[in-house]
């Protein structure tokens, strides 16, 4: 705890990050912007030839497909929902009184059509779901966007608004897992280019309550989950930085993904965490970029 | 109505914007993205040289902050806030049970630390409030966020989550005031350069209500608003593409921004609507970004 509040600190004071007084959600310097900037291109290079089809959603998604995607159920405690005043004018009289008085005007807000994007792959399925059967050959879609958790955190590499970009692979199953397979050598190639020493190893996610201990067992059991752990504030404690992900055909029964022989499709996907890289970048080849090897920054600007 | 459903409608079956379900919240295409990233470089070299301080904030702000700021007084219609789940596993059974009841489960919900961004300075003003006396020949800020506003419409135009591109500066009357008007010029300039015909009109912000028609007014008669509109889906309603807002020393006094001499300093901002103009330049230029005039096309892509 100390490495991470003391990185965060250092972070601050070089103002690459900025406090906003929410632990979990900061402002981001020029610097450390041009940094994910760069890694994003080396994303691209390694990622292109694939000929993935990019898709950017909006920090939010569609109520009604975040209800049935099911993540009340595993990660309710994370989840975000977009609550909005509907009244009138006199409404909007009792909301400032109550502002005025220091009371809770909050619990009047009202839920809208939007809840905050859990993960960057989300609203993708039913997207894809809705144009029809997928091709024999698979299809591959390349995303990013802001998400939101609800986990404040004095650990710089756990926010509560950042960034995910990700390349979601749907097809057979012989297809998606030699899909992961590709991004998990590729995820360590990558990073030994910028100069990370990384392991991969077999994670679950952080399922709710008694019953997501179940979950997170089965996941394990299974090798549905893996991660791309980097020393970040802690080499105890290393830090996810990407994470590679099979679903087996439960995403595409739940949103009836289907390929073209009328089978259910089955879904992978790979994400990068760019906060947590480029923090994992700044903490171990420091603050200032100049002062970066030149073979990392050669790989990140050319 | 019928040319915006029109121009929605199309961009759908180009692929260009993507449905999600919810009015006003759509998946951008990879060109759509690289339109909006090619006039953000255009906007680049025309600020760049003022040497503006990079500052990218997430799509979210500290609730303290935002209800400070007196959002909630003006526009309570627009404003999100972000509520999450914080029970514990018998709450848990409970939501799921009201879920699967098709009940209102969202009114368990509680409010978070966090209202989703209105407009992309509004972080910005008790961040620089922080730093201590601005120095007499002012501070200048360049931001872009996705911003909120809950008003669902068919008007491809009106999203309900969007990307704004900002400078705002802080100074002298004097200062301020000419930082308007450079970046009023600039801005003509800049539409002219992408074959958009533009005009500037005095304008006013959607205050809410039957009080907010006099702060309407009030900022119509002191020109504090102007705005920079391009026919989009209409020609007799043109869209605000950009505006350009001088706050006096109100937003200082708010937030303590002094000056070095102990004045309080005065404030404006420039915003581009990212996703305003990317629809500008298609619906005038066509929805084949290969199609576009040469020089538009050299503009933004050199």
């Amino acid at each position: 705890m100390d490495m991470q509040v003391s990185l965060l600190d250092r972070l601050f004071e070089s103002g690459l990050l900025i406090e906003t007084g929410v632990d979990g959600l900061y402002g981001r310097s020029g610097q450390f912007e041009d940094v994910i900037a760069a890694f994003e291109r080396l994303v691209d290079r390694f990622g292109s030839a694939d000929g993935a089809e990019a898709i950017r959603f909006p920090p939010g998604m569609n109520m009604a497909y975040f209800e049935k995607s099911g993540y009340m159920k595993s990660f309710p405690q994370l989840a975000g929902t977009v609550h909005s005043f509907c009244g009138h004018d006199h409404d909007h009289m009792s909301l400032l009184k109550c502002m005025e008085e220091g009371g809770d005007w909050t619990k009047e807000q009202k839920s809208t059509d939007i809840a905050l994007t859990p993960a960057a792959c989300y609203p993708l399925y039913p997207t894809i779901a809705k144009r029809g059967p997928i091709a024999m050959t698979g299809g591959l879609y390349d995303l990013q966007s802001y998400c939101f958790r609800h986990e404040p955190s004095k650990d710089p590499a756990r926010q509560q608004m950042f960034r995910m970009r990700e390349y979601v692979c749907m097809g057979t199953e012989h297809h998606v897992t030699e899909f992961r397979q590709t991004w998990m050598d590729r995820g360590v190639e990558m990073m030994k280019l910028v100069g990370l020493d990384v392991e991969i190893d077999i994670a679950n996610d952080p399922f709710f309550g008694r019953a997501g201990r179940l979950l997170a067992n089965n996941q394990r059991d299974q090798n549905l989950k893996f991660e791309l752990l980097i020393p970040v504030t802690s080499t105890a404690n290393k830090t996810a930085c990407m994470s590679f992900n099979y679903h087996q055909d439960a995403f595409g029964a739940k949103w009836d993904l289907n390929l073209e022989d009328g089978s259910v499709a089955h879904t992978a996907c790979v994400g990068f965490g760019l906060e947590r890289i480029a923090l994992a970048l700044f903490a171990h080849h420091g603050l200032d970029v100049a002062l970066w090897p030149d073979a990392v920054r050669k790989t990140l600007w050319g």
